[in-house]
């Protein structure tokens, strides 16, 4: 039981690795409850469409069916059961007000379609049925009259002056002040420092061009599901698989218009979540369904739903121009970010702007960002949401620059790289950062000096930062009967956190990992948590568990020294033991103190943990790649790929490197195969047949180099981890892929024949 | 949402309320897994027979079996899944030790006969099937081959010098030490004081006389069921509907050999436990099978398995002789207390021995008890354990006395009544209690003037008291965005301690009790709880409460001073908003606390509450009972029942009533109608069409009263409630029925055939 050393940096077994293995680990789909009704969603068929009138008598009518609801259902005042709103058939929207950011309340906007569809895809009415079967059918009794209108296709076309509009209420925020003209941006963000014209004429060399990313999933394995439940008093208990309880919660109550405590999120296991599920989208209509109809309704998305309506990842137009002169100081960089958020505001605009170019001192920069509404589905964040996206841009284009003045592209960007107490473009000052070091263990890396040197083949490198979350998180601590822990939280456990939360309480103990018990608690019962997204949950709860240690520790350290009869201060701990300073025979066992605790004086042992705001900790990658090209089929091969990254400290080195190349893997997928195929704002391809994400057979092995600059914020040292690994891997291929060939591409995916017709049509 | 009223002391709905009456709330019987098996037991048929040998061979070909287990399962080491324990397919005990208390893990010899089947209803062996029809089956393809032993019927019969033993290890424990010859004696109570016999000479009546109860089921709604799941990596999760899920934890771990940490026992609703499900039946059972099988396993009882395996109340033979002088000043009391505890060691002979004489002041006394095992179903705690038996003796002799001196029976036991500083016959101190308030608050009532005076009509009046328990609780308590509060007990709610937790923490923030959330946890996660028994819970967890809330009440203070850049002593709290002292317009609610609090500095806000041991809070009561009996049939009708007990402070008065007037309802049962009718040890009367428990239409209005004298060692002054109320009850009857009749009956129940014939034959 008791341990000497630490398993504060060891691979301890992920603690729920063999439930999930063996198929017992039970995910939100697996949940149902007797009497329970099944939902099923009816969704428009157009991108872009007046709704005129849903008429759902017929559906009504099929026996099985118990309830439809519409956006009309959402209409007004505190949700109530079926009583007050008596089911009509009809909904008629023709009298509401347009939708716009912030007509509604907050988030309904986005449950079902009111006056207009605005994506292929968005929830038009759901149906809860006594069988699946009854729910299927009744979609199809469901009478929607549309009248299709102009589709917006792309960003650059919906920001044209004559584009229609998509929300007539949608006035472009700047600086938090709304323009006085509607129009199809949503957000404009400007980032300037010093003089940008004179860098550019400082420059020895400038190059401008134009990168392109597609529409892309976050492919998790369960699609989204969720079951809501309606008790008699009022309660509503939802179980969802999302990356927040507190968040869902938050949400369901805003957009039901229900008080908090009337609403319980049971978080369950879940199967990926890449910041699209930081966001309930099945939740307020499954607890809308329950409520009216007094059962518990299941909900649950398929594949092509989840494609359609799943949050998926923004496209982008990124427009860089860069100067650099001969000596390889960068002298200005200039860049115009265009981010699709798809039918509702809310596509990552600020991190895409301030941080592609955040990882180099540019003395002189101008940064635009635009945050555009157009016909697609709506976005949600994607891992380092925006910064995939930009790094595509400005790390090929650090590369273009490095070969333009004859500079190792890993120079270029040592010369420029910044640090502690330099500023990021958004003015703010990066505090302890490992952006030099992870650089420096790639030149120092045996690899750097070993080449690709095959025909066709070529090695490319990019780097990546990400800034960190920071949100708060808490925890209840409590000793057993038997000496072991149970450490209580609300974080749902997306990327093994479990694992490294045991690990830090056993180490404060000197204890095993298995004496230690972790458990993610739902709203009514856990301390509060920030979603687990971000890239923060094991940087800020282990700040909130090292204090719930420590006062555990004192608490314990005062029945001790009582029970031994000693002063406090001459009470030492070690490995599951209270003992006396000067005589280490007299002792009492952690076991001791948890039996006493249940039985005499003092009552049970019980402590919190709760750590609030402090610093981000920015994170930092720089991948290298190797590839090689057929130039025939212009099919790209990964011949090696390279990951390093600075997490600070690596609590648990197996999870961390599991992170890094889950990110590299989805990074491969993004980079070459992946994307949204549209058709007049319709997605063709919502299936994992015709989107084509990497199989473990295409990737090699993806080789994870940990860098540990401590973030001197943390108890731990820890910094995020989850999200930078995503960053790198577009632009390096890209680098590589121009290594090879000598074609430059600037759009992805970087599919067969698109290399290939760049090999044969060169624009270097 | 705010109220600046308290709720404690009003009569707030409890909180589950609805739920319950419409069928939501989920007890034990009512939770399944996908893929769970049926388990079923088989029985001993015989009340005492040597087992030669069980074979299932046949049992386990039958196709759904899945596993089955007897007390071979449990022979050796740390529970294993089946591969270890391969089913062998029969059991063969004869080599195994003689069954003796101690001789096995503690419990496990409760869980399946092993050399000798004890009672006729005891575990033999148990099936787990995929349906409840294989199960059943396969139970009548076990050939267990028994040799039918004596049965020891009655504990006058165990206590005979040549009377067989039915445990050949059990040595008759006083005061700890074990006597050398083997016996059916398992203890041996004698507490003494004064000089009996100068005593006994100096009073001037001295009466004697033996008084017997039968064996009697607590009668709880709901059976007792289980359902055990064991995962992968050996954690086995038991949903149970127990009085304390801590207990079933530690149980289990001890019987099947496993850490602590590796049983997580869910609490379910629970529907009465009456102490009886202070212990777990099934559940070491259930969770056996789940480990053997890799799978979940439901069990449940019938009602017929419960009469018979469910640890009913214990039999009783009390004999009494005490003495008083012609001024109704008592002079001595002798008691010879047995206690029929059935097939094992533990009938209540502690509580019986101490608290039957404990309301009087008797200089000289003494009081013997046995707690002697017989061949009847092992026993359980019934509400005040052993004190309702002993007070059926010693309030009938009272009230004898009484009538022997021409004094008025409450008039006695005023001038006897032992108060704060007076000893019990244990020797320990009373601490302030409200014996003589209480009997005050009778003689002042205005029903003490207004006699029933009809034919066969009569009166009668009982006392008693409970000690009460002080086992420690705890708590979590946190602060939610929407300025509400959640409270986290490991605590069963057996009683309406979760609608008392409410008040008291809305209370102490003068808020709703809808403004607080409470939740039992599991043990997982729980703070630690002891069992909801012995009276104590609203008591003791209050402490805990009012503790946690304190703590945070200061961690808020703290954060609002900050908030308002104001001294910690210059900021107070009223009805939801910490305000300046000298300016109440500077503010900040609940709700900005909350919500600040999950976004900027300082974390969320969590406090604990722990509340140790103190001393324990007598509790008593004194019941009035009108009756009319029928001389031609014997039928005992209740014209009235007053109710008065001392509740120290009544947290919720509807709560404590409910209290009251359900242990007279019961007590009602155990006077007149309930009691197991034996055949050679087995019970011939196990439905509740034989067993004939007391319905709304036997019952009359039962008026409480309530008399609150504070419990100082309480941080509300309350007192536990639950058990006191059934202590009178048969006495006061009893004394009414004499009243009526002229007829004494010193045996339970008082049937009809037994009234006629008292009446018919007097032996006043």
């Amino acid at each position: 039981m008791v341990q000497s050393q630490t398993s504060l940096g060891k691979r301890v077994r992920k603690a729920d690795a063999l439930e999930r293995v063996v198929g017992e680990a039970r995910y939100s789909a697996d949940f149902s409850l007797p009497g329970m009704l099944y939902g099923k969603i009816l969704r428009s068929p157009h991108a872009h469409a007046r709704i005129r009138r849903i008429d759902y008598t017929k559906a009504l009518q099929l026996p099985g069916v118990v309830s439809v609801i519409t956006a009309g259902d959402f209409r007004s005042g505190p949700t109530q059961p079926a009583e007050v709103h008596a089911p009509a058939g009809t909904y008629d929207p023709g009298h509401e007000e347009e939708h716009a950011a912030g007509s509604r309340p907050n988030g309904s906007r986005t449950v079902f379609a009111g006056a207009k569809a605005l994506w292929a895809g968005q929830p038009v009415a759901a149906v809860a049925a006594t069988s699946l079967q009854a729910a299927e059918e009744a979609l199809g009794l469901i009478e929607v009259s549309y009248e299709v209108l102009k589709t917006l296709e792309t960003a650059e076309e919906a920001m044209k002056p004559d584009a229609p509009l998509l929300h007539p209420n949608l006035f472009t925020t700047t600086l938090g002040k709304a323009a006085s003209k509607p129009s199809n941006v949503a957000t404009y963000v400007e980032l300037v420092r010093g003089d940008l014209e004179r860098g550019f004429r400082e420059a020895d060399v400038v190059i401008e061009d134009t990168y392109r990313t597609g529409m892309v999933h976050q492919g998790y394995l369960e699609p989204r599901a969720t079951l809501a439940k309606a008790d008699p008093d009022g309660k509503v208990t939802i179980w969802s698989s999302s990356q927040g309880s507190f968040g869902v919660q938050q949400q369901a109550a805003e957009i039901l218009n229900l008080p908090l405590d009337k609403i319980n999120v049971i978080p369950t296991e879940i199967g990926g979540g890449f910041g699209s599920k930081g966001q309930g989208v099945l939740e307020p209509m499954a607890a809308l369904l329950a409520i009216k109809t007094g059962r518990s309704v299941k909900l649950v998305m398929g594949r092509d739903e989840e494609f359609k309506a799943g949050r998926p990842g923004a496209p982008s137009v990124i427009w860089v121009k860069m100067g650099v002169k001969r000596d390889g100081t960068m002298t200005a960089g200039q860049m115009r970010v265009i981010i699709d958020g798809g039918a509702f505001p809310g596509g990552p605009v600020g991190a895409a702007t301030n941080l592609g170019l955040g990882p180099y001192k540019v003395p002189n920069l101008r940064v635009e960002g635009y945050d555009v509404v157009t016909s697609k589905p709506s976005v949600g964040a994607y891992r380092a949401p925006g910064v995939p996206q930009a790094a595509f841009a400005v790390e090929q284009h650090v590369n273009r620059l490095a070969q333009a003045i004859g500079m190792d592209p890993l120079e270029l960007r040592l010369k420029n790289i910044t640090g502690e107490g330099d500023r990021l473009p958004n003015d703010a000052i990066l505090p302890r950062v490992g952006f030099r070091t992870t650089l420096e263990t790639v030149k120092n890396h045996p690899l750097w000096q070993k080449r690709p040197n095959g025909l066709f083949q070529g090695r490319g490198i990019a780097c990546g930062m990400w800034l960190g979350g920071l949100q708060p998180n808490s925890c209840f601590l409590k000793l057993n009967a038997d000496g072991s822990l149970g450490l209580m939280v609300g974080t749902v456990d997306l990327t093994g956190t479990r694992t490294s939360f045991k690990q830090m309480v056993a180490s404060e103990f000197q204890l095993s990992p298995d004496d230690v018990t972790v458990t993610t608690l739902d709203t009514d019962t856990a301390p509060y948590a920030s979603n687990s997204g971000g890239s923060k949950t094991t940087y800020t709860m282990g700040n909130a568990i090292k204090q719930g240690c420590d006062n555990m520790k004192r608490l314990l350290q005062e029945r001790a020294a009582a029970l031994l009869d000693l002063p406090k201060d001459q009470v030492t701990y070690r490995a599951g033991l209270f003992h006396s300073m000067h005589d280490p025979s007299r002792s009492v066992s952690l076991k001791d103190l948890g039996t006493r605790s249940q039985t005499t004086g003092g009552g049970p042992l019980l402590a919190t943990g709760s750590a609030g705001t402090f610093r981000s900790a920015p994170s930092f990658a720089a991948h290298v790649v190797d590839v090689e090209v057929d130039p025939e089929t212009g099919k790209v091969t990964i011949l090696g790929y390279w990951a390093f990254q600075d997490c600070g400290f690596a609590v648990n080195p197996t999870q961390v490197e599991g992170q890094m190349q889950g990110g590299v893997a989805q990074g491969v997928g993004w980079a070459l195969t992946e994307e949204y195929v549209f058709a007049n704002g319709v997605m063709r391809n919502p299936t994992f047949l015709d989107y084509r994400m990497p199989t473990s057979l295409d990737l090699p092995l993806i080789e994870p180099t940990l860098v540990q600059v401590p973030n001197p914020e943390s108890a731990y040292g820890i910094r995020g981890v989850g999200e930078v690994p995503i960053v790198p891997p577009m632009a390096a291929i890209a680098n590589a892929v121009a290594d090879a060939t000598g074609a430059r591409i600037t759009e992805l995916p970087m599919s067969p024949e698109r290399v290939f017709w760049a090999i044969h049509n060169k624009t270097m």
